[in-house]
């Protein structure tokens, strides 16, 4: 396969965000415009900038969430550069924030301030938890909305306690979806001209992506429990492989729907002579069999490498996909080919980064640096509010920017 | 407080979109859409409709990611349901499927067909693999994505095996990259005039979510590996608490970054006489003594109930959260209250579900149950396509629809 080459999907041409956000949860919504070629800027604190460059020997986190973006920095406290961010709210389509809650409201930028100073602005906020939840005052960060949110429960082994997702479903998952709502609030402002104020809670977004426990709930009555597997379907979830190491598993699922699955899989281990065995013909005789069928099928994983247990797995028509780490996806060439990761340049500084997931028109997008602290700061304020070089370095001289 | 009353965002009135997906992966990014107001209209298979819907004992998985669409029923291995559905693309705005590799094109549904029938259509599609991918040809679930994707490597506890997240970053986490990538499509077509095609692929869309592995990889130089807790802040992760059940766990976090933390949690649990203690009192000092740390804050978790525990370390100031399952989260009354919980009815079935989690103007949406087969096919193709309810009767009676 030749090299994809990136093509700008360019779809937010035009658009300003007006961005506050820190950490991850509100830059990966705003980031996410990015990519789509919003002209995100940045509003940093002069004195070392978001919270999420700062306390930390290196810049990854921040990279990694701040892509395609600007930076122009403005001390939000002094009086002259909360004028500056008012003036830029009124040239701006999109105003996000995630800070604790009232702070905002606090800096004296909240969404009475800015609706008024511009009636067709988008303002997207993430909280941890939502107006009127008892916890509506607390602080949240990823690890606690997938705690208070119900991820954890139906994370880990049986028998043993629940375990935090390593996705960030609290913070990039929450991005997510208020990236998606601020967009279909745009689509409407085309028509009716008016902005609208946008929530979304940290709590409530990872009982979205985990809201598949509803489902098993609804069937047994009782709180959904821990499926490291695929439910009763018998065998299903990881094998281990050689040589052993911490991340040498396959995971395959043999679907109670596909009747199939299973006799492909006997074939396949050299245990011919059991297709048609009752004793496991049926999902409810192998539920019964666990461990053992387990142990059947590790025996022969355990031989083999993941890739190839994957590939011959799935070869022999049973779905299946080897455990891949960080290192392993980094060092898979096609990856790089295709455009998904790219390596992300920022001053001395460099890493491989995935970028957005979904290609247009069949190419993914152009990864340009997070920007470093208020390196557009006389650009960005020219173009929006046409100040000169020398007006910035006026209030770069007074502390203001 | 009050009940909030849910308002239709109503952001996408107007926008049509023809919705051939099926199970998870797809069938959220439509319902994201519908969330937002647009006439979603799913086609499926007059015999037993989509898969989804089959093979199963309850319409509980297909309840919950299908609200508020309409069922329009075509056989699409008929040469008239074919055409009909070809009609139907050019009244368009938006085609989504998410069939296995190279089933689309077999039905005679390709880009390059419904494109040059309709070119302001945005053709969505999500693959399990991307194009270019050695597994482009394979299928996919949620979980396989979960593994070849990095999820399950950063998931589970330390010198244990792997653990696959329980919230679907695979199928949701996927949709949501969709939708959002949809809207971004059809704001750009404001000014264009034009369609495009996108495509998801299910690896890289997990990809997404666990991109903070690469963080990690970047300071180490090594695959990320499971950290159940936040990194080496000791102590954080979850702890035991009373009564000891399955999920009697509350989740808290000493930050490096605050380190007020320490010494406010040794307080709470009356070791004062630990405070300023060198053999504590720095993260990497805490780092090494670990299990001793982590056992001195159990002992004191242990003796009170997740939401005692939780609500006296949030009082005093360390951030924490309980693990909460799917059965607390439903008796919890502010999620019905604020409408992030409701009802979804189905014929003579009900269940909990939650709503779009993002508010609109401070209202959360309200839910329309998701459709019996076949509910809308009368209604859905005399509104697109102009045919009085004796035309329908007719490609009923012929098999058609």
């Amino acid at each position: 396969m030749d090299q994809t080459t990136p093509v700008p999907p360019n779809c937010l041409a035009g658009i300003k965000v007006l961005d506050l956000t820190q950490f991850e949860a509100g830059t990966t919504c705003t980031e996410a415009l990015a990519w789509m070629g919003a002209d995100v800027v940045k509003i940093e604190n002069p004195d070392g900038g978001e919270a999420g460059r700062r306390g930390v020997a290196d810049p990854y986190y921040f990279m990694i969430y701040n892509a395609n973006k600007r930076s122009v920095t403005v001390d939000l406290k002094s009086e002259r550069g909360l004028a500056l961010v008012k003036e830029m709210a009124k040239k701006a389509d999109v105003f996000t924030e995630n800070f604790g809650p009232g702070t905002i409201e606090k800096l004296g930028l909240g969404y009475d301030v800015i609706s008024a100073l511009n009636p067709r602005i988008i303002y997207a906020q993430v909280k941890g938890f939502g107006e009127g939840s008892p916890y509506e005052k607390g602080l949240c960060f990823d690890p606690i909305a997938q705690a208070v949110g119900g991820a954890m429960s139906i994370t880990g082994e049986r028998d043993r306690p629940p375990q935090k997702p390593g996705p960030t479903i609290g913070d990039t998952g929450t991005g997510m979806l208020l990236a998606f709502s601020i967009l279909a609030a745009l689509y409407q402002r085309n028509t009716t001209g008016k902005g609208r104020q946008l929530q979304a809670a940290m709590q409530d977004s990872v009982m979205h992506y985990s809201r598949g426990m509803f489902i098993r709930q609804a069937q047994t009555k009782k709180a959904a429990q821990r499926q490291p597997g695929s439910g009763n379907n018998i065998p299903s979830g990881i094998f281990p492989c050689k040589p052993g190491g911490p991340n040498d598993y396959v995971y395959m699922l043999t679907s109670r729907a596909n009747p199939q699955h299973w006799p492909r899989l006997l074939k396949l281990i050299g245990r011919e002579d059991l297709i048609g065995d009752p004793r496991y013909d049926t999902p409810a005789a192998r539920l019964e069999r666990e461990a053992e069928v387990n142990e059947m099928v590790s025996e022969w994983t355990r031989q083999r490498s993941k890739e190839e247990a994957t590939a011959l797995i799935s070869g022999a028509g049973v779905p299946a996909g080897a455990v891949f780490d960080s290192m392993e996806l980094t060092n898979e060439e096609s990856f790089w080919k295709r455009g998904i990761l790219q390596t992300m340049h920022h001053g001395d500084w460099q890493m491989p980064m995935t970028t957005w997931p979904v290609r247009f028109d069949g190419a993914p997008a152009p990864l340009k640096p997070a920007p470093l602290l208020g390196e557009h700061t006389t650009e960005a304020l020219g173009e929006w509010l046409g100040l000169s070089p020398e007006d910035v370095a006026k209030l770069h001289k007074d502390g203001v920017v």
